[in-house]
């Protein structure tokens, strides 16, 4: 059996990993590791497990995570990530990275956004972007699968059918975004202090995030062309998911009928993104603790805009659900191993 | 000393512009009454007041109000509110509606998005929207006062100074709101109840919520012109306020110095509106229990947009606090009595 | 395959019974039966479930039911529960009622607790109630098992080994119990509306609720003789969980060593109860979307009383999780089975 | 006019105190001192004060405290308050110090529970401790009050009528309470993490809490005789209030009728406490933003326990409101000044 290691497992996506892989049918979690010297029980970062579990979480080693892993999975914070990333693929083995460190292939983006020089250029042409909704031919031969980001994915999903049919102006669009708290990881800083978030709602990086060159290089791609477009996160009291409501202009002459059969087209077959009926729209109720992104449409004839709300669980769609889509995706295992009931 | 009845006193603004007036120094609170048969006592609705209060809530009865009333509040639910507003005008009160039954001057319009006809055309030009940064000059003198809606509040004073500075292009504007759960009342039922709401977040009448001519009304009278916009209001799993997030187009040539001299000039002078330094944006936080919008901006001359984030408390500067400034400024009072310590 | 039923599946209990069927490795989820002549989608109730889910609700017809399961689960209120227990019962199913209808043995009780005479009262000495912690022999073999009630697995399983190895008086016990909002199902009452739960807490049904009787038994049972006890349930502002805090008083000469023994002895082999280290003491976190009662114990030899921390997830543990722990029980499953990952 | 100052005014109790006193009609504050070097601007902190207001945040200086004020409130850490608070009594101040270095008479018991030596014990007897309800008479002579704890405050009023009557036994006692995120003020910790505390519940400090041996002493008092109770804190997913259920065992003999008549001739007269009418409990609600306390009883003849529910504003009844109903009666002002509409 395919064996398993995630790398930073006491963060939130590492967590949802684990959980998820501790039920896979195909593969086995074979090892944990943090880069704390003395790692938590497993148990208190995973209640659900049983107690009869016996897997450690161990203090990373990379020696021993070679020997016990055939895919390692890294849920480090970005700049961290990338050494490590770039080590285990060398050394062969299936590299999926949650971080961001592989997302970007413009070593000086990257170094403008997270304030670091990129150390492994040479690997970010190498390094494929793990959104099966846009990339799953190449995930299927990937060695290095860049994770997409939580907004991004809620954002391009929402934006993808129309910039690939060419329905919407490429310009003005506006991307307004609203995140649990968990999107932030388990910081405890000012900003996730309870008296601060509980009651309460703000925007915060308006209109720059360090997500945006991400969402706008996957936005290009599909449209083949400058995209522009302004991104405001806004922070929920909440613990998790990620509702965007995007608007754009409609090309002249596009109808509503084009707009839904385009959608339909792009997402009838996907096994986890559901496609609201007209005047149906998604809330987060709907995909927390799923994989799912739903995505709901208003347009009319009688005026020039499309507004699409898309929504996702941040911790699983916006990445741990979809690192394991994409590891199913890569070890041709069904798409919703692991991810369904 | 002026005399003051509150008519549908047990809903939210009810109960706030009850608190207001009572603590208000100019004006004695004389009625309150409710369409209920056997009201309730006035310390279960407002447990912030002492024991020695002897104000009871009665049942409502016009005669009653007249003899106890020089203003008479109506916090009756819209297209209720119509004829009770109109007997009192008439009888040669001071009403201020804060239902939205005298906001619209196209009794068209507002058949059309209220579902219902009016009754008291007549009255609809006499009537004087009551947002003072926008009206104050005829507030002074006006008898029939109806009070904005909360959404509009907050999308208008983020728009004002843009449209009447002719700062930017009048189409494409995006207004993207998020409110507390007191915004739709005290109602039960299923999208107020706990298990729908709480860790929750979702839009709804997305695009089509009966407030759009209200806003629009009032910004094609700042930009002298036709203005095109979107309007997606979402519900927030907090008890109250409103943030707006508008995202409007630069026209062309306008730099970040003058949007900001706009709003130093349209609000320096406004004892309700705080305009935020540069890089600070406004939060659900600082404006709860207050009468104050909070308003923060970026715009950046290296892109075309202008993006404006505009906070109040949907209850007090979206309805009761606001329906006291608006006393104020008719009665002639200091505009800050009874909403600042 | 064993085919199952789950009659009210549209309520809290029976969603969370069906996610937990239709991952069961070994019986087939095969009805859901609605009492709504237009039962709504199932992909609506549970989300989570895949898009190629089949299954449908389907109004209620018992010879449908009983051509197409094995065994019954009942999710109905009380006194609606009763007749449809009694008929699946005879008709041969093994049954299992996760309403109180066969909870009590004496129905005078429980008519004078659920103020509704009990029609099928030759029932309920054949009804086994399924604690599995107390009864799990009865259940191997029991054919009707009347699955416990929230608040009474929370309470007794923090009480029972102290009753059943005579450790504390049996007069003056305290039972504080702390419940989240889905413990009141989906009622969308005054009680359950946001606007009332959010930011608040307050007690209810003051040492007056139906559940007392169901304490009361199981906790005579355990100590052989009279228990008396005084039992506060509060509503806390949060979804899902209960935590009681129970106050009794130690015998003379008990040692805190014999007290964490007498816990240890009861609990080490269950495999769903987790009884915590010293100092350590449970929380909500840990036993949410879990099947686990969580127990933690201060006693100290230098003061008389002994208080208990025990705290489950009232739809898991208090309702559906022990509902299929019992089946497991009852078809020689392993105990576990469905219930961990 | 007596002028007031605020040392510590950057926290919970300060801003509290500061609200309260700007609005105060018998006293001016003049002068609001922090232990930063750089206090931040007072609008930051007091959201709701208008505009206009001149009156800023300085680095506290002992000399300029003394020269601007009559009363100084003390809104420091314990164990940093003592000697602040010792200096402005030799100056001959009014001093009102809110935190705990007072409030206990044996300076050996004060060092057991707060770690710490105290270095003003020749003040102990001089204090006064500053619950109106039990100690007014004191109060109106008092130069040192010590500001009562939150928990303190809300078990002493559930119990003082009780035991100062002799109704109860004073054995066995269970005071179990639960509190508000405020009541931790606004250290950034694990346990005040948003991810920690949103849709959790659980107890800390399990019958070893500090503010047992203060709740111990008034109770003490009131009975004439050793009172020996269990406590237990819990946090509660909500920003402020504290409710308190109170168990104990009547005396012999004693009827319902007592034990509400003792209630109504203890708080009939007192301006905030709020006694409920029998069936009637309290809840946070009621009292969030108010300076009451609420009291509700469970007793019937029928069995032998009394149960008394309190609720309180921890950051009001529980400490600055309190404070301020101990100026009102030190300084001879009606007792509601400032804290009532």
């Amino acid at each position: 059996m395919i064996q398993c290691a995630i790398l930073g497992a006491t963060g939130y996506t590492g967590i949802e990993l684990a959980k998820i892989l501790l039920r896979h049918p195909h593969v086995k979690l074979s090892c944990l590791t943090s880069r704390q010297d003395e790692p938590p029980e497993l148990s208190l970062l995973i209640p659900e497990i049983s107690k009869q579990t016996t897997l450690k979480l161990e203090k990373f080693n990379a020696a021993e995570v070679a020997k016990k892993s055939d895919i390692v999975f890294i849920c480090l914070p970005h700049t961290e990530a990338m050494e490590t990333a770039a080590h285990f693929y060398k050394a062969g083995k299936i590299v999926i990275d949650l971080s961001a460190d592989f997302r970007l292939k413009d070593a000086k983006v990257y170094k403008e956004w997270y304030k670091h020089p990129h150390a492994r250029k040479e690997l970010l042409k190498e390094a494929v972007y793990g959104l099966p909704e846009l990339n799953r031919r190449q995930i299927r031969s990937a060695n290095l699968i860049a994770n997409p980001g939580c907004y991004p994915t809620s954002a391009i999903l929402g934006l993808l059918p129309l910039l690939s049919k060419n329905l919407i102006e490429t310009r003005g669009i506006v991307i307004d975004s609203n995140s649990g708290v968990s999107g932030a990881g388990k910081k405890i800083t000012a900003s996730t202090f309870f008296g601060e978030v509980n009651e309460n709602f703000k925007a915060y990086k308006v209109n720059a995030h360090q997500h945006m060159p991400e969402i706008q290089a996957a936005l290009e791609e599909a449209a083949h062309g400058r995209v522009d477009f302004s991104f405001v996160p806004h922070l929920l009291p909440v613990h998790r998911g990620i509702l965007s409501t995007i608007y754009a202009e409609k090309k002249k002459g596009v109808k509503k009928k084009e707009i839904f059969r385009a959608f339909e087209a792009a997402y009838g077959g996907e096994p986890f993104v559901r496609f609201k009926k007209d005047g149906e729209f998604p809330s987060l109720r709907d995909v927390q603790h799923t994989n799912f992104c739903d995505v709901g449409i208003a347009a009319e004839d009688s005026n020039g805009r499309v507004i699409v709300l898309s929504a996702i669980d941040n911790l699983l769609k916006g990445a741990s659900g979809q690192a394991v889509q994409n590891m199913n995706i890569r070890c041709g295992f069904p798409e919703e191993s692991g991810l369904v009931s």
